[in-house]
């Protein structure tokens, strides 16, 4: 293998997106990139959607003898004046070497690697505005959450981000709130990177991790292809098309992607199961609804803990039904977007809280929304007819009678305190 | 495979314990038994350990004309009389088939099958006043909580009563509070039988799951066969030596016990994995004091789910390394015993509240114990020593960070706020 030293260059590192969690992302790996500058060029690009923004009095950087502080200001001026996300993440330093950039063609136009972390409604847009500006062979960390599903089928965000980029792109989730990460609260999160063979330096022994199939998506493309004329795209496909990483760079593989990614404070653990990766951040969002129902009705921990339990065990067999071919048990039942994302979710999340208030109130779930969530809403209640409208496609509800029973509830076809006899197998 | 109506015997449960736990599997199996009575005998025994109780003035029983309530009586004629256990399991109304009984050797002496329910430190004495007294092709469940470990070996409970009795026995464990199962509020568990199979009727084909390796703790015994000299007794060696449960009754297997203990408020999930169930309800203990450190440190919900996420991962490292013949990674990541157990035991068990107050208070876990406990002693302390005294005879503290942590800090030699760091891999 290639010594370090041989590396003529270094990755570029650019963040798309700069609200609470991408910012709090772009602070960990520029700390990431300034001690691992053998692999890492020091300047880390932040792209943030332009807006003007006046410093608040609260605001330790208020300066009521300065223009920055009298009257509104851009805010990628504000960020690289103040080193601060004054607007979407306050009172956090971040490191120099964050350079917010409002142009985006210019943010990515060096990197080689993208992380994507803006709201999953903009992806489109975003991505049609960067195709043919990215580096062919730059690589992709989406850390949005949830997978785009209708009853045509799954998209794993990351593979739509690859496939109209034409470039790799793998997934980061976990048991984590931004605002915690930014101020240093340990955490762990989870990275699926399954690099496509071309990067690969050396042939791959058989048998080894990198060795297992391929094509997160594929299983459910055969599928959507008879639904829906194949719309879809798989990265199978995604990475047969791209190109390979040069050589002159440093290798992007588990070993690199975990030094940009690992602090003290945010344990990152990698694996191969983007599809995994992804499913575990969408699904828990239903079964943080039912958790918050079966805690509303006072029936104890041990009752929300089945209810955990058993939606650990449908986004098992979702991801294995749907995405057979990468995903592994081990993602849901071991890794933090799994098993420790669902404990968190079903603890204190909005998803949870409502559903529980719900229940001790006796109001419907959408008032309690209303109420509580200032026009915003849950993601658990959209979630739960999106996988139902899919799952009713399939022919398969009956399969996944938590999911099933979350809809079935909403749609006041069933209460809550059903929730035992719709599981009983 | 022989029909229903050709077995000329049915069998007869006792349960063996009548705390507040004891108290409330008896009431789960006598309701089982009544409807079930092409299988079962439709009286329950429950041993009672006897004792004079006076109905106190608050239970509903209270009657001042009458000599049941003006004078201390037998606790058992009380449980008989009033059907309910007023002492250790008061405002619960117990089926009447539930037969309290407080002569050992009359309790057990028809059973088939033994149902073991009683504080972990008086299994040796019970096991010698019942040997040579029950019948020899009984079988029996241990729902006792935890194993024995010692610097010498781990000894699951299951397998102590199982030698010392010459039957074979299993294990039931979940997320389970008595108090809450007795009121029927929905909770699910684990029970673990792997019947001997000299109680099989037919040959089990290969590769199904009953064909699984057998012998709970036979790697540990081969471990402690060196260190002790074989003291410790196998599941393995108990099942070879035992009696083939006879014809005449309904075959002893995962149906027949599931329709002992499964209501529509306790859900049971059968496994063969005796070693991994008895483990969880142990080890989770230990994890359970990383959990309120944190807790009480105030790092959030993520950072409590990553010592979850991280114990769990610990427990099954443990078990497969130390029971590795029959150790299934799946009964810690995928079961009520496992995952459920220790999502419920970090969030309210006594070990994880004590643990959270000491951080908070600024105060040794020993102090608020004494305060808190009532003399009562934190298991998840003992056994956090008892594992660390077993890992260092074993070379092993570096393998398991987290349970090595916890001891760590307990003595004193590290500080919670440590923990991510020590568990840094």
């Amino acid at each position: 293998m290639a010594s370090l030293a041989t590396n003529a260059k270094k990755h570029k590192v650019c963040v798309v997106g700069s609200g609470n969690w991408g910012t709090t992302i772009a602070k960990v790996v520029a700390e990431n990139v300034k001690e691992n500058d053998e692999i890492f060029d020091e300047e880390v690009q932040m792209w943030v959607y332009e807006e003007d923004y006046q410093v608040p009095k609260e605001s330790k950087h208020y300066d009521p003898g300065s223009a920055l502080s009298t009257k509104p200001q851009k805010l990628t001026q504000l960020i690289n004046r103040l080193h601060e996300n004054v607007k979407y993440l306050p009172d956090i330093a971040l490191p120099k070497n964050v350079v917010a950039n409002p142009d985006i063609a210019d943010a990515v136009k060096e990197a080689t690697i993208l992380i994507f972390n803006l709201p999953h409604q903009f992806i489109g847009r975003i991505c049609d505005n960067l195709k043919g500006k990215v580096i062919p062979y730059a690589r992709g960390i989406s850390c949005i959450k949830g997978v785009a599903v209708s009853e045509k089928g799954c998209e794993l965000f990351s593979d739509s981000i690859g496939s109209k980029l034409g470039i790799y792109c793998g997934a980061l989730s976990g048991a984590n709130i931004a605002t915690e990460v930014a101020l240093e609260k340990w955490s762990e999160t989870t990275i699926a990177y399954d690099p496509p063979p071309m990067d690969s330096r050396q042939p791959t022994p058989a048998g080894t991790p990198s060795d297992s199939p391929r094509g997160s998506s594929a299983n459910l493309a055969e599928l959507s292809t008879e639904l829906s004329g194949g719309q879809l795209s798989t990265a199978k496909g995604t990475k047969s098309k791209g190109v390979a990483l040069p050589a002159e760079y440093p290798p992007l593989n588990h070993i690199n992607m975990r030094k940009l990614f690992h602090r003290p404070y945010f344990h990152v653990h990698m694996v191969h199961d983007v599809a995994g990766v992804s499913l575990g951040g969408a699904l828990k969002n239903i079964v943080a609804i039912a958790a918050g129902w079966v805690d509303g009705l006072g029936w104890g921990d041990n009752a929300k803990a089945a209810v955990e339990r058993l939606g650990i065990l449908e986004e098992v067999k979702f991801g294995k039904t749907f995405f057979s071919k990468t995903c592994r048990t081990e993602t849901f039942t071991e890794e933090s977007c799994g098993v420790a994302d669902m404990i968190t979710s079903c603890s204190g999340g909005r998803n949870f809280r409502c559903a529980k208030m719900s229940v001790k109130e006796g109001k419907s779930i959408g008032e309690i929304e209303e109420r509580e969530l200032n026009g915003q809403k849950l993601q658990g209640t959209s979630t739960a007819y999106e996988v139902n409208s899919f799952l009713k496609t399939q022919g398969m509800e009956q399969e996944f009678p938590l999911f099933t029973a979350v809809y079935s509830i909403l749609e006041g076809k069933n209460k809550p305190e059903d929730i035992p006899q719709l599981v009983e197998r």
